[in-house]
């Protein structure tokens, strides 16, 4: 097997370790934590269905495949909760130690490729990293919701935070944050779910 | 909220049921059974690194998005084995009427169109199809392999029935059949992890 071929296998077989990484985030039907690599996926599904709701014209393609590959850092550096202040401060750096790390089984041009695509996600400056954020925040608000809020209980998140976060969202879809998100959060707060602050 | 969006959304919630359908295949070091969502998101992954060995050029987005959603349907008729005579009988047959009811949660025009890539993934006549069908081969191949073989050798898998099954992995790559899949197949049964026939 030449050596261009072994390389992209190497990495194909690496990532399977994001499979056990593991988020904040329960199934819908009040299931078992998610992981990334079931993340992303749902991320890019939901991606394609909804991307007429994009603010702006996006390649769907990278959108997609900046969803499959945003999270694949976190097999080295672990998932960083959206609310937890203490590990955002050191995020990036974790990250970037693994992104040179896990990038750099692939042959050259694919690991220049996939870099670049995972820091124009991190940077949220395009049309497409910006939708793909706003999948990043719709996947598990919805599924939060089907359960009642009950990871923004467990973690006592109060609102201003949610509303921070969830900024992202209408930066690649104002009607999704209209209609969806905005919403949803409002019913939260009401009911006890979200503190209010 | 529109009834558009409303059908959208219903349906992402849906899909979420994915992550609860497991298959036969481990995850690399020696680790729990897969399930399908993550089986989609590693062959999705796996078909844009891999794309140069496809037999004739592919639309890489279709191909993708074919990987994403190929297992939907399982969400209602299960994971059926590769090996398993009895329940490839009735596959088909569960499988159509789980296509119908899950794919039919979305608006008119997005269900016509992830039921007819779901059917051209099936017939795998196309470019894209067969080479997404190489994906579906070669995913648990590299993990059951890093594995030592243990999902062939669990089942008492004999060497005739996986050559008829990889078969399909020729038609989408003839590179990756020749490098990968019959290497790996030879070097299983000479170590004893797939029965001779």
């Amino acid at each position: 097997m030449d050596e261009r071929l072994r390389k992209q296998l190497d990495f194909s077989l690496e990532i399977d370790k994001e499979k056990n990484v593991f988020r904040q985030t329960h199934l819908s039907g009040h299931g078992r934590n998610e992981n990334d690599a079931e993340h992303s996926w749902h991320m890019a599904v939901m991606a394609y269905i909804l991307r007429e709701y994009a603010n702006e014209d996006v390649d769907i393609s990278k959108v997609m495949l900046m969803c499959l590959i945003h999270d694949i850092v976190e097999i080295d550096a672990g998932d960083t909760y959206a609310y937890d202040e203490e590990g955002l401060k050191t995020q990036k750096e974790r990250e970037d130690k693994a992104k040179e790390r896990i990038f750099s089984l692939l042959p050259d041009d694919q690991r220049a490729e996939l870099i670049a695509l995972f820091d124009e996600f991190e940077c949220a400056e395009t049309a497409e990293s910006r939708f793909a954020h706003t999948m990043d925040n719709l996947q598990p608000l919805i599924l939060n919701n089907s359960n009642g809020g009950s990871d923004w209980r467990e973690h006592n998140v109060d609102s201003s935070k949610v509303y921070e976060r969830q900024e992202k969202t209408a930066l690649g879809s104002q009607r999704i944050y209209d209609e969806v998100t905005r919403p949803i959060i409002e019913e939260n707060i009401e009911k006890g779910n979200i503190r209010k602050e």
